[in-house]
């Protein structure tokens, strides 16, 4: 007889009656192989000592197997696995954590390739964690939040609201982002022209896959936002790149592209550019919109954190202005509140949006309804727009305290030019001060720096990071600057 | 002068500082080569009379101008738009909704076909929607949600959560999931083993677009869950179709498929099969289970209502077996929940989970933090087992309820074999009664039916459509089949 005592060791804390994992236990058995078609099961008493356990648990778990049609009762004989079942060949059970896949992994062209900028979370909990730019969670209007979540969580609002998935999104949420839209980017368009995705990356991504063919040429700045770099790359973009210097990216460099190569498609971040927080100027803006025309471009404008601009109120996106439609708007709420309220905008001609509605499908069938018609009641309660007031404020003077404090402290260390908005720095360090260096040491002292970050020597020259001020607090700033300070320079 | 007054219309209702919205339309007029470079703007008094606005809020809009650097004030002169500009070819202006997109469409192989059985949604608000088979949003736990929503959105809290970004969902999530499916499916997984993802689909879809290359040959049942179908065919999949029978996918046939073809991917839903609802035997998995190993397959397990079981108990998946991790395992709890929470998994070996977690970043950041850690919560408590309980019992009466009428009702016109499990049915309308024909009156009765529907000659031979009963309550039930009752025969 099998030792069941051994093969059977359950866990005492389970939420699941007793007799269901018996009786899962020895279905697995079964499709192991080890316990075989023909035999017959110790009795229930015998079984109940075996696994010290109440006779009417075994009972309970072996009309489970039989119910599931794994055994089947034979008169005066006892339980037995049904002998009709093929025979499994026995082996060695192999705990999925021991999955060999990569012997397996034939999906070639598919691989993703890994970016060396991405950088691994380290186990231990860091005391202090420097992001790419995001806004502060502590400052969200929670529980406005809260008490729409409560409003359309009611048992029939909550049925109404969900009865058809709207699969461009919440419609209520549609029609105010396209409001929303309007009165702040000058943007002229209806709701059919809106899609809501699950943060914006899913709306570059979307965007990316119906316009890039393999092979198909693409301009992105140098540098660009890493990863919609990725994602271009994986696409089978070829992937042409224009610098961006300090009014944004170069027009004379740009034209050249144009003019040497057929492109398609131009990914670009004009305002708060990612990574480097460059705001393109106004006549650039209007000679790229001219450049767009005349080569007829696709392109995907990432307007990631357009709200937040200190000085005076920011440029109106290049998709505000007049165009054919190949400019596709991408933006996010999820900037605006914070990191898990993972709502997005496609912004693009009607025909287009049902194309990327029809896409979105294969990917994600919809978003959190209660999540977006809450958001929805926000802009029009005017909430939303109260709340960037409040939170601008706040971050415009972390703003200016990170800078004063860097500039003051550490003119040795980094360079920087101070951005017109945004909730990141993006630091330069002295070539004495390598990232390789820096960083680990900042790790030793509990600060984690997750900003996108680019190494010397591995990307060109850059010994670049982004710094994320708006979650800091004063306390934390003066910290991270203190411990850069006690860095000494690599000679 | 301008005809500034007509061009420079504004919406009273705007949220928005008025002095933002005249230099929105300013500047869009200048971008629009509306309003030419070195035009000299009104003075601020006569603009004022012109828009019948308050001064100020005019001197306000004109110093917007200049301050995003369109326009200056030259001594003695008044405002003029900055002459440096390079002209804007005037054109007309399209609106957004205008777009004509198609003709610069050079997506080529992006195409994405759309599916028949999508079923457009009508206009008019349905009184009552039959759905696919989705849960009752009536029945969610949304008390305990919003208490786990309201302890993890505490601004500390929700600060402390947020801090680190898990691109593999939430690690308590992982953790619980992975007790949770040890549990209750007999998988002997880790955290590592689990991905979360926003709902199902995407999971569906990270795993399809890691293992299949253009040109590979795979197999699906016939008929399949058309979605992913439709996703199999965009990513270039060659897709082999083996009928369903009541046992499940018809081995045989299978057997003759994988001898004579070199397959790589078998998509299946042996449990609660989408759309037949068949349940496949336990004899059957142990046969498929040999051929997955003999012909080392890689195996999407779709598994999407596993918990929903009601005679006995549900089956344990394919995943369970021994494995040499070519089964990715994916379900969901938003079937569990309501649709709005869309939560879903991928289980499989951990370097494969890895690979999806990069690729995942490319579609999506991220999921809901909150929710995820909520869901955990409602793990860890026991809630979401009781939650399961307690609905499970609902549904089986409505299961059991529907059958019934039907069956007395309507034998002339359907026929079905009543589910073990899940949510809905799959019914076979009578030639006489073509869905065509069926579905337009029920839409006209206010009765929407969008669960997917296979129409009879443009699918074979079908005539079926998945009736969703789990959130319909026994007064609507009786309506629909009365409703149906009074259509007469086409002949």
């Amino acid at each position: 007889m099998l030792p069941y005592h051994s093969l059977i060791v359950f866990d005492e804390k389970t939420n699941r009656p007793v007799y269901r994992f018996i009786a899962n236990r020895l279905i697995s058995l079964i499709q192991h192989g080890t316990l075989l078609p023909g035999t017959f099961l110790p009795g229930t008493r015998e079984m109940a000592v075996l696994l010290k356990l109440h006779r009417n648990t075994i009972i309970k778990a072996y009309n489970e197997l039989i119910a599931q049609g794994w055994a089947e009762a034979i008169d005066r004989k006892g339980i037995q696995i049904i002998a009709e079942l093929p025979i499994v060949k026995p082996r060695s059970f192999n705990p999925v954590k021991n999955f060999p896949v990569s012997e397996h992994h034939r999906n070639g062209e598919r691989e993703v390739n890994a970016d060396h900028r991405f950088i691994p979370i380290t186990e231990k909990k860091p005391d202090i964690v420097v992001n790419d730019g995001f806004p502060d969670p502590s400052l969200a209007p929670v529980e406005e939040i809260l008490k729409e979540y409560r409003k359309y969580m009611k048992p029939n609002v909550l049925k109404e609201l969900l009865a058809i998935k709207q699969m461009g999104g919440n419609q209520e949420l549609r029609a105010s982002t396209a409001k929303f839209l309007s009165e702040s980017r000058g943007l002229n368009i209806l709701p059919e022209n809106v899609l809501i995705t699950h943060g914006a990356q899913m709306a570059i991504y979307i965007a990316a896959l119906l316009l890039i063919k393999p092979g198909d040429e693409i301009v992105v700045s140098e540098p660009s936002y890493f990863i919609a770099d990725e994602l271009f790359r994986n696409l089978g973009a070829k992937v042409n790149r224009v610098p961006v210097d300090q009014d944004g990216i170069d027009i004379a460099a740009l034209t050249e592209v144009l003019r040497s190569k057929d492109i398609k498609l131009m990914y670009i971040i004009p305002h708060h550019h990612h990574p480097t927080t460059v705001t393109m100027t106004a006549s650039r803006r209007i000679t790229l919109l001219n450049l767009i025309r005349t080569y007829n471009l696709w392109v995907i404008e990432d307007d990631y954190d357009y709200d937040f601009h200190y000085q005076n109120s920011p440029i109106l996106p290049l998709a505000s202005a007049d165009h054919q439609g190949q400019i596709i708007y991408i933006g996010s709420f999820t900037k605006i509140l914070a990191p898990s309220f993972r709502v997005g905008y496609m912004v693009a001609g009607a025909d287009f949006v049902s194309k990327a509605i029809n896409t979105r499908r294969f990917i994600d069938l919809g978003g959190d309804t209660v999540m977006e018609a809450a958001i929805s009641s926000l802009i029009e309660s005017g909430e939303l727009s109260r709340h960037i007031k409040r939170s601008k404020k706040v971050y415009q003077n972390r703003c200016e305290l990170v800078c004063k404090l860097l500039t003051k402290e550490l003119p040795h260390m980094v360079t920087f030019t101070k951005p017109q908005g945004g909730m990141a720095l993006w630091l330069q360090f002295a070539s004495a001060y390598p990232l390789s260096v820096v960083l680990p040491i900042l790790a030793q002292h509990g600060i984690q720096m997750i900003g996108s970050a680019y190494y010397k020597g591995v990307n060109k020259n850059y010994n670049h990071i982004r710094f994320g001020f708006a979650s800091l607090s004063e306390d934390e700033m003066r910290k991270i600057v203190s411990c850069l300070k006690d860095i000494a320079p690599k000679t």
